[in-house]
């Protein structure tokens, strides 16, 4: 049986699906969920500032040990006081370990047992990361939430290497645990009567891989709600799989979990894809998508996609998103926005990733209203709609 | 005789030199003089929003003709209510005529007496630009600043060329006024008791031509002069020439303008530059300069030039600039900003961007409350000090 209590509550439940809604306390305040993370993979959500992160009501961060520890570094962070110092959030921060950009960005990856070997998409240099110096780093990085070390492969690899790949995740996370003790001083978390939570410390996620394979799923949510983690990311998804096999394989993850921890699943998406997890009982989502799409002149809207660049908006005196409660939805026309985008200008960047950022936060909003008024479904189904 | 009065207001004259502080009204109210005003381009201040100009206390924008009626339109611009609509900015905005514009980015540029054939930088199609079509455009941009359509040479051109440019410029600028004479109802500009001006229309501004010659520009100084506009820009500057041509060339412009109209230098500058012509008798000033270094990490700070890339300042907790009130500098450390630069984070250009143009107002307001003490002299000193 694991010791570790999670600082999470529910505050409801829907009848009919998996999706609740909670609130997780870190030691930089309360993150509601379901949440969605905006990406500031290095020190800084693309185009925006905190000031805007506060604005479009954002709760929690998501940023990355592997790309923080290559630059600024890790220690140097630590002489500038942790991230959240550094970049001025004072809201939460959750950090991915890095075993993702291991995979997707470093040169000649060499996974041991004791760990990686990579070299630095920057400049080819040699690093290490184990277990233990991922937790090190992210606690010089000072985040809420540390997530331990895991080994990613592509999807098409053979059943038997995604095995055996599995069982190295496995065997770090639990020395990723072990090491968390090892810093961490214990009954950093009470809880309060209220039922609440204090939270004095960071604390640890695991990551379950598995690919698209149930079984391997299985066997990896089994396996991580024995450890002392104080919740779940559910890694290896969103890298080009239907959704249908998204879907399987989280329906194949979710019921080994305890109800009471909150799992995230790292590196979605789209209002589509977050709906289904959502329903699948997912509590947590990041993704670069509203800030890339928006570098590219496209916005969500409560009408679906708009895309600045058609000529019909050209002379449009709308706004972006007439339901939108955002500042450039109240400020600028489409016409403005389409121009901006049209000469290059930086700024159209900014403005439109606000947008699509507040919409998917308010739409997070909205869902966790739905889960506590009984009509989450009525609102999966209504959003879809603009979405298919 | 000009019979056009002008609404510029003069507080007080600096002893021992040609300075003067004063206020240009305008139909979207003050300009305190002398001024420093960012440049919308293309109805956008790179990397900013209109919430940032207002926040550094912009009073007047600089934006361009050619560029305007290239993208999106003027045509467009007026169907979408003006620029100030268009962009949301609710204080004063000049446009350059886009002579300079038609030199020095499009093709094939024609000249004949009626007016400048060329051919659009974006797409290589062909439009004419004449004194009276340029003021069309301008009341469609709605601008509360207009100028009038000139030929540029570069300096290096032969003097015959030079002075058969400037009988062009002479010409155009008197068909420009003629024409602004038969659209702008009479009588727009009301002297009130206080000295202010109520202004119920757009003003108009001539441009004085003539390289690096102190005859050229003395007789273009006083055929405009003698012209019904309300104010003077000093074009063909800041293209190269020295320190001390431009000097000269001021000096041999300003003693042939009346007083009482305002003097702009076209493209100024570094804070060397506008204390130099400050000193000269110039009162206003636009240049891409703060917000082009910016994005190529460079900032102006009160102990001069700080170059965020270097080394030294990646783990600097010192803010760019201590002596610094904006919010850039009291909230971030050198350290971030350098971070962001390395980082390729659009965010750096936005907020060094900030600092910069605050740099440069800041030092045009200790500028005009130099010139009510009677301690110019003094000011320029000790900032010209900083950036030798
Ligand atoms: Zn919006
Ligand atoms: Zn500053």
């Amino acid at each position: 049986m694991t010791k570790l209590i999670s600082p999470f509550k529910i505050l409801a439940r829907d009848e009919n699906s998996k999706a609740r809604t909670g609130i997780l306390y870190t030691k930089h305040g309360m993150v509601r969920t379901p949440v969605f993370m905006p990406v500031a993979t290095q020190a800084c959500v693309k185009a925006l500032t905190e000031e805007d992160l506060n604005y479009v009501g954002a709760e929690c961060l998501l940023s990355n040990t592997y790309h923080l520890y290559l630059r600024p570094g890790t220690e140097a962070l630590k002489k500038l006081g942790g991230l959240h110092n550094f970049m001025r959030w004072n809201k939460s921060i959750l950090t991915d370990s890095g075993g993702f950009q291991v995979h997707s960005l470093s040169h000649l990856r060499k996974i041991t047992e004791d760990g990686i070997w990579f070299k630095s998409h920057h400049d080819g240099s040699k690093h290490f990361f184990s277990p233990e110096s991922v937790i090190e780093s992210e606690a010089a990085i000072g985040s809420d939430i540390w997530t331990c070390l895991d080994v990613l492969m592509p999807n098409s690899a053979h059943k038997a290497d995604l095995r055996r790949a599995l069982a190295t995740t496995k065997l770090w996370a639990e020395r990723a645990a072990a090491h968390y003790k090892k810093i961490v001083p214990e009954q950093n978390i009470q809880q309060n009567e209220d039922g609440s939570f204090s939270v004095g410390h960071s604390i640890l996620f695991g990551i379950i891989q598995g690919s698209i394979y149930p079984d391997l799923r299985e066997e990896a949510a089994k396996h991580m709600a024995r450890q002392d983690v104080h919740g779940f990311c559910i890694g290896g998804l969103s890298v080009g799989e239907t959704l249908q096999e998204m879907n399987t394989a989280v329906e194949a993850t979710i019921p080994h979990l305890p109800e009471g921890k909150p799992r995230y699943l790292m590196g979605l998406g789209t209002p589509i894809e977050i709906l289904e997890c959502i329903e699948r009982g997912v509590d947590m989502f990041d993704c670069v998508w509203p800030t890339r799409v928006a570098r590219n002149g496209q916005a969500m809207t409560s009408e679906g996609k708009v895309n600045i660049k058609n000529n019909a908006h050209r002379l449009s005196e709308e706004p972006l998103d007439k339901n939108c409660d955002c500042w450039v939805c109240k400020r600028y026309t489409r016409a403005y926005l389409s121009h901006l985008y049209r000469a290059g200008e930086l700024t159209s960047h900014r403005l439109i990733s606000i947008h699509n950022i507040r919409f998917l936060i308010k739409t997070m909003e909205r869902v966790r209203a739905a889960i506590l008024d009984g009509t989450f479904r009525q609102l999966k189904k209504e959003i879809i709609e603009k979405y298919k």
